[in-house]
């Protein structure tokens, strides 16, 4: 069998095309992949969600946001008619329209159709269209009936839908040259400066996000007024600028401590996480070590006692926030999507300024548990929240219904506050960078996905790996090199933290590998094969003791996805808050998912007292009924994909 | 000794003061006592917070209205000033000026202070004077620079103000004759049934409570229109009249589910549990089985599944409401102070309607361990979220600090949205109301409290008792008969659910007692006592299996009153959260409170794997160091009382 190595297809035709990626730091050996430089099967468990973004979720998130209004909003302002016209949509609904500007960047770097390339220019030129003659771009504030700019900074979302901006814009420049929105950008970008530099406004925005879109323009263009805005936001923060916020208080909007002094993220996650990415940007930029230092204590802090075992960030309802420390409800468990896709950000930061594997570690967790569980198969419907166990079925969600946030129903179209669909879809379109980085010589496989990767060496040459595998399903990654430079280079291949027992088959023998990176550092020849054997037999895991809401409970984990019971699965009409497990009797792979022994258990009427009796007694729990069953566990991140139903990750132990 | 019956002190001098109560139903033979039947002793539980309440509270709250504005509100419609002028509070601040009259009516039946006479009457003049000409009354809509009136029934709480100004005019109508209150609820209640009555517009308000008042005002002027005005109310609920509300949906304001179709209290808890009063009220004075029925399948299912061990109904900040069933999370219990309240008033109600001691059960364990908690010992301070752990030591609340709603710190003098102060106000100064009722020729003791008692029988004549007791401290509670008719009658003493083996003791010998009611019908003999023995000695209580928060936990109950660990009372600056209770070392009382033996857990760093690493490992929990010490818990309503400081209710089991 002949093999060709991929050719990378430069979409968009500019130079850097291949090497295109979100995150880009001024310093630093080590870089993500180009989102040229590796191309996801599209039979594997990335490529063909990535498939399905392109193919449905875009344009899924185009129809809504037209049938909605919200892409009107632009031409509104573009035509001077905001008076006559109420403005559908929240005060952030801009962003939408830029997330998925940005998620189109992306895609048409690594295809090069020309629906996707036509549909941005589009909307490229309804945004611009409706740019302020100082910069300003905003639906919301500023014009004829509106409020005046920047005159809700706590609510108003301003400088968060211009962060977003910036965040489109850079994917477009990174991926096309010369474009029409890298100068909007830079436009609206100067008008934040000359409002909130050095000698405006002191002020910051409620939702943090301006800072990493600055932070990024200020890599594309190579402009330090950027970088050291993104900076100035950054240390604002935390000093009481922002005015009180009801019932809540300032860490909500993590105004309470200086970034540089937390201890762990507080408050609204995707807040705390996005503010957190600008940190990890301006930090590695202008050389801030202590800065640095600061997010990865929270990082720290926040992984060991405030994230839930499938990586989910949010602990609670009310402020879609952190809770305190062991503070992990699964049934409460807010663990929004767009969490997710902000802690892989901040983690994949972390990796590229540390090269700390631990963080790849939990972008993998969060991907496959949190990303991954969001959209429906066909990618036109998501989960806005993410809980670990569903008391309740929920509601069987309408194809053309608006829904709220966390109903526990199935997965729901679009949402009156509808942030997660195009942060879901920006996040699949780049997907393929997060899965391979490059430092000098070496190239490191992070994520282990089915892919084509030609990526190009710091040192000169390149590297052309073929990699194929069924992983998450099967442990099994088969690396084939295509193409390799005549001298020694490093191919190192990711061995996640709860892989006991991993292997690399090489024709020289076999590895016994420590969680880490594995490395092969030799010449490398064109055509020879190694084999990556990680164990993804399911497994239990066990709670820390302080986490009060799983004591005496256990959950069972397949390689790195989370398993779950769903009532669905159970015969007889009966519940998931009926099982008990045992953990003696072993557990089984099966089909992707696990089988494991369970008790199924009578309850008793409720109350020991009969009915309307407190559910306490004197006496300790009662002796149930049950019988011994085989449960069937599924990966969690496809649960009430069929139907509504009960679910739990978390199951109590016999 | 000579014993003196003591006379009731009818204040308010109309010829029912004596016998004036909260909630008068139309029909049945059962009754609350009262307020100037029943004495509380001044140095009994309840009688020395009543006295906290008339002598500190009721003037906090009115120093904290003046200095806020919200009074001042109702000057600025009388001088037609409310354009000018911005109008300080929330839509619903009205309200906390009504429960505060209200609880200076009720007040004024047992006392007859000049100064709080007076002082109901300025404010009843200040209120009057804001009456509009048609009966409207309300500071927030309808005026100059104001929304029109009814013009945002989903949050206006327009409706909701004029219920409690009803509930206050119900209360001095029936402590004082021919009162200026009484008119201007009267009109204000008229103005309703013209604007919502069968030929107004079909609407409700978005949080109940003019149910209640309108079934309260309807019997006190004997009014029909107005019983049919809250039947219609209620009959409305449930049917989607109010608009959409984002991000919660209508089971917020129980507009989801229609009230005699419901099978539980769902949604914000204070709404539920006014409308669930509201509608025994109507069921009750209408004949209403079938609603009647409802209420008390939804009282069942509630106590059973969604009830915290104090009492507290509430599992959500979210949105202050009831979580699913058998989510009772200690942590993020709200159990807001309102809601206790509210549940009193709804248990009292059936009570009344059925006799059925449960309900009276309810009301104690909500009293002792809801109602008792909120207010700080010296009456100026108080808890608006009752949670049953408290993870991180709050903030010491600084004395002129308006607080927001659920930080754990130390109580505070007043909150943002400030319902609670004035609604421990209301109930603490009717407070009696609820310890004797009386039916036919039987009079119970519904609740153990030192009090002096002289009741009219409804067959004639009356029966006098002088009740000394420590309880809930001690279980012994001594009753004297002063005076009683020369015929059989009944006196009836509570036995609470809890109390196994309770003993009565008269002079002809000990008989041991069922939960229930212990009943002694015979002729009693002015200087006869009766000795009710109840175990109050601490216990362990047990949750049901279902409740997932709290596997692997244990409480500690003593009498009524739950128990709970401080970190206060624990040596070395140890947390509650090192604690493992053993339950087979027994429990000891302790000075009102327990000892229990205990094991004081090193908690390793976290994470099995290190910094940064999760809280979830492949091996079961780790075994910890620990040692053997004795802990003493306390009353969970003083928790706090001393200082921040972190709390638990349920310890886990060693």
């Amino acid at each position: 069998m002949t093999q060709t190595a991929p050719t990378p297809s430069p979409a968009g035709s500019g130079p850097s095309a291949a090497g295109a990626r979100p995150v880009v730091p001024r310093r630093g050996a080590r870089r993500g992949a180009g989102l040229g430089e590796v191309t996801l099967a599209a039979d594997g468990f990335w490529g063909s969600r990535q498939r399905t973004n392109a193919t449905a979720t875009v344009q899924h998130c185009v129809d809504w946001m037209e049938r909605l209004g919200w892409l009107a909003n632009f031409d509104a302002v573009a035509q001077g008619a905001t008076e006559e016209r109420e403005r559908p949509g929240w005060q952030f609904s801009d962003s939408e329209v830029y997330k998925l500007m940005e998620a189109l960047a992306w895609e048409l770097a690594s295809t090069s159709e020309p629906a996707a390339e036509e549909l941005l220019e589009r909307l490229t030129a309804r945004v611009a269209a409706a740019q302020d003659e100082d910069g300003y771009l905003g639906t919301c504030f500023g014009h004829a009936g509106q409020e005046a700019r920047y005159s809700d900074l706590e609510h108003g979302h301003e400088l968060y839908c211009t962060g977003h901006l910036l965040q489109a814009a850079v994917a477009r420049g990174r991926t096309h040259p010369d474009d029409d929105l890298v100068t909007v950008a830079r436009r609206a970008a100067d008008e934040v400066c000359r409002s909130f530099g050095p000698d405006g406004r002191e002020g910051v925005c409620g939702h943090p996000e301006i800072e990493l879109g600055l932070a990024e323009l200020g890599r594309l263009l190579d402009e330090p007024r950027y970088t050291d805005q993104a900076a100035l936001f950054v240390e604002r923060r935390g000093r009481g600028l922002l005015g009180p916020i009801p019932l809540l208080g300032p860490s909500y909007f993590q105004d309470d401590v200086p970034v540089r002094e937390a201890e762990a993220w507080t408050g609204h996650a995707v807040r705390a996480l996005y503010l957190a990415a600008g940190a990890v940007d301006v930090a590695v930029d202008t050389g801030d070590e202590e800065l640095l230092a600061a997010v990865r204590r929270q990082w720290d802090r926040t992984v060991e006692r405030r994230t839930h075992l499938t990586g989910g960030m949010g602990s609670r309802h009310q402020d879609e926030g952190f809770g305190e420390d062991w503070e992990l409800p699964p049934d409460r468990a807010y663990c929004e999507t767009c969490a997710g896709v902000a802690s892989v950000m901040v983690s994949w930061r972390l990796f590229l300024a540390t090269g700390d594997v631990r963080y790849v570690d939990l972008v993998e967790r969060t991907l496959f548990n949190v990303v991954a569980t969001s959209p429906r198969s066909d990618g036109r419907a998501f989960f806005y929240a993410n809980p670990l166990s569903q008391r309740v079925a929920g509601a069987d969600v309408r194809p053309d219904e608006e829904n709220r946030r966390a109903e526990g129903g199935t997965r729901a179209p679009w949402f009156e506050v509808s942030c997660c669909p195009t942060n879901v879809a920006r996040t699949l379109a780049s997907l393929q960078a997060y899965v391979v980085a490059v430092e000098g010589d070496a190239v490191s496989l992070l994520q282990h996905a089915s892919a084509d990767v030609r990526v190009a060496l710091d040192a000169g040459g390149e590297l052309a790996l073929r990699v194929r595998t069924a992983y998450p399903s099967h442990g099994d990654v088969d690396v084939e090199v295509l193409e390799a430079p005549e001298r020694p280079v490093a191919l190192r291949l990711r061995v996640p933290g709860w892989a006991t027992g991993a292997h690399l088959l090489e024709e020289s023998g076999t590895t016994t590998l420590e969680p880490g990176f594995a490395e092969v550092r030799r010449v490398l020849r064109a055509g020879e094969r190694l084999l990556l054997r990680l164990p993804v037999e399911p497994r239990w895991t066990w709670p820390d003791p302080r986490v009060d809401a799983l004591r005496g409970c256990v959950a069972v984990e397949a390689g790195p996805l989370v398993l779950c019971a769903e009532s669905v699965d159970l015969a007889g009409g009966r519940d998931v808050g009926d099982l008990e497990l045992d953990p003696t009797a072993g557990v089984r792979s099966a089909d992707g998912g696990a089988l494991v022994r369970a008790r199924l258990v009578d309850q008793p009427a409720p109350g020991p007292g009969g009915p309307g009796a407190m559910p306490y007694a004197a006496s300790g729990p009662p002796v149930r009924e049950g019988r011994p069953v085989d449960v069937r566990l599924r990966p969690y991140h496809r649960w009430a994909e069929r139907q509504p139903t009960t679910m739990r990750v978390w199951l109590p132990v016999v």
